[in-house]
């Protein structure tokens, strides 16, 4: 039985408006079956960079045939490309800044449209809300079968715009890595730019943020006192700085965009 | 094939409860099929002329058939009516109280019920949670079919209470207005009261709010350095007021309620 | 014709991460046409008694099948279970740490397994995330139709976490209730842990919170004019204290876990 593919969405709009349902009342009016999963609308505002993150981390615990909206844009209005991106079994549309550098790595075989074609698109569209005006159409025509091609040139991935999606740095020849808090978590656990595979090499590495003295790396909560910091391996494959039953980023003064640390003996 | 009608949902009960959840549990408990869209939660408490403005500024981005349930409902518990309005290809239910205005302004020959029959509601309702009690169960209702005519007598929608949705004031022959911020977007933005239609004319005209130098209308967030303040049109319609890459109402020291400016020479 | 059961979600993650759309598309990817509820992802951090409070109060408006996943989880990581409940026509999974103690009251023939059979759990669980790796992979399993029994070893529900839901505690002859503010909702109301039964022997009681005059309970808000504080039976069958326009919790300085007392002549 034929199931419509699902539409996530992955937007800085916040909850505190109209904008996001506006959207999926847009996308109901031109597929009235589509399915819409909010994947998150609280990216920090303009944050492209921790918009690529969050895309890169939850890509694969969708199904096949996903078609990501992702509208981090601060570059509305300006001549930035809106671009579509069919990459594996997804399908991604954003606008051309760097957000989808994470596909591109992922999906070293991806083809690029731009989305220009004004039949996909809302008729006058406003110069500052292409969410609305211009991805939310482009993604429900897209999930009825319109394909990629229909929306605008093919344009060669390499032409497209990357990122750096973060800056770890080895100085004292690899011994210590200056890495960032990627973002503060709903808990106030600090996500770290620093990868788990860091730690491969087996050595008694520690992670400094703030004034906390250096944290070794603990497998669980239950190894710490409620109460006291803990660096572990977040569920999103990076360290991670926690306060057991507390909020790390007040009781630590450290949050998104400062620098961390990591240290090996 | 049938399609369920949409229940789209407007209120002021934001995300911090589970007055939604629970809302969405009642809707599905009366038709399973029922598909909910939330158009947004986040009215300011009580603020109905707010609410009116949303729900003005978001109709037509939805397909025929939808149902909006609309609750932002200071006098709940008290004796004013709830109502459901038949306009245009699409039923509204809510409170009495004014939030449904430009319903009425955009669809004379609306036609009125109020909610009354028991049979349609939760038993035993509470006096402060119609929310649940009573629009919920109505919504569900009306997406199965039941007929409007159903829930209650017929009521003259001149007999509905209308308010002012905002004031503007011509002084100076009308070479100055003043009007309102209706709202405050998630990105600070300033969502004044000035309708772009009040630009017709071609003059020179220009908006003021706080301490900021008048603005000239803008085109896009391009046209100004990361940083500076600029007005343009914003995608409901109306002049918005913006830092671009910032945040207005905490750079201007202005939000919700506040006075704006509207001049030309 | 088949109704596929809903899946209710109630967390202490927020909205502010993509935890609960990574969480829906793994609902999505093990089953793409399953229906998910939001009751609420707003629990404040860590607090199981909040939780089981506020899906005690839900539980009755979702219909029959609903799954209910509970995830307020502070032992994450330590050994605490996984369980999986079939109570009355519903099914909720949670860790078992008193979350669910208000279904072992309202169902005493509820029937209990262990969530340990690692093929319907994600690959590789994380030690953090168990909502993601191994709770909503069970909620989707169990919607598709796998028998709870698939999952794990029964356990005796009386050998389950149970905590006391709230503390009222009577003194003086049981003239005065010592209780507490269960939580503050987005109004500002202060939800109270005094049941509406208390009330019952029709004397005359009155509640006391922070500085505010001893309250008599109204039956609506208009009983009061706008700024005035006002007790009531919430739509929880709890009372609840407001000021009428009003935020009861800043105006009288009174929050979550604060002492309220219950008094009568």
């Amino acid at each position: 039985m034929f199931q419509p593919p699902l539409i996530a969405f992955l937007t800085d709009f916040g909850l505190e408006d109209a904008f996001v349902g506006v959207m999926k009342g847009v996308i109901a009016s031109i597929y009235r079956d589509a399915r819409v999963i909010d994947l998150t609308h609280a990216i920090s505002a303009q944050n492209v960079r921790q918009a690529a993150f969050n895309l890169d981390r939850s890509i694969s615990y969708f199904p096949a045939e996903t078609i990501f909206v992702c509208v981090v844009d601060p570059g509305v209005g300006t001549a930035r490309r809106a671009i579509g991106v069919e990459a594996g079994p997804y399908i991604f549309i954003a606008p051309d800044n760097g957000l989808l550098t994470p596909v591109f790595e992922r999906y070293p075989d991806a083809r690029c449209h731009e989305l220009t074609n004004a039949a996909y698109q809302l008729a006058n569209p406003s110069a500052t809300f292409h969410g609305r005006d211009l991805f939310s159409p482009a993604a429900a025509h897209l999930a009825t079968g319109v394909p990629l091609d229909a929306f605008g040139s093919a344009i060669d991935v390499a032409d497209c715009t990357r990122i750096e999606l973060w800056q770890n740095k080895p100085c004292d020849n690899g011994k210590v890595w200056t890495g960032e808090v990627i973002a503060t978590d709903h808990f106030g656990n600090l996500i770290t730019s620093f990868e788990a595979s860091m730690l491969s090499d087996g050595k008694d590495w520690k992670i400094k943020a703030g004034n906390a003295e250096p944290l070794t790396i603990a497998r669980t909560y239950g190894e710490v006192q409620p109460g006291q910091p803990l660096a572990y391996i977040g569920s999103s494959g990076v360290i991670e700085i926690a306060i057991r039953n507390g909020n790390a980023s007040e009781k630590l003064g450290v949050g998104e965009g400062n620098v961390v640390e990591l240290c090996k003996n």
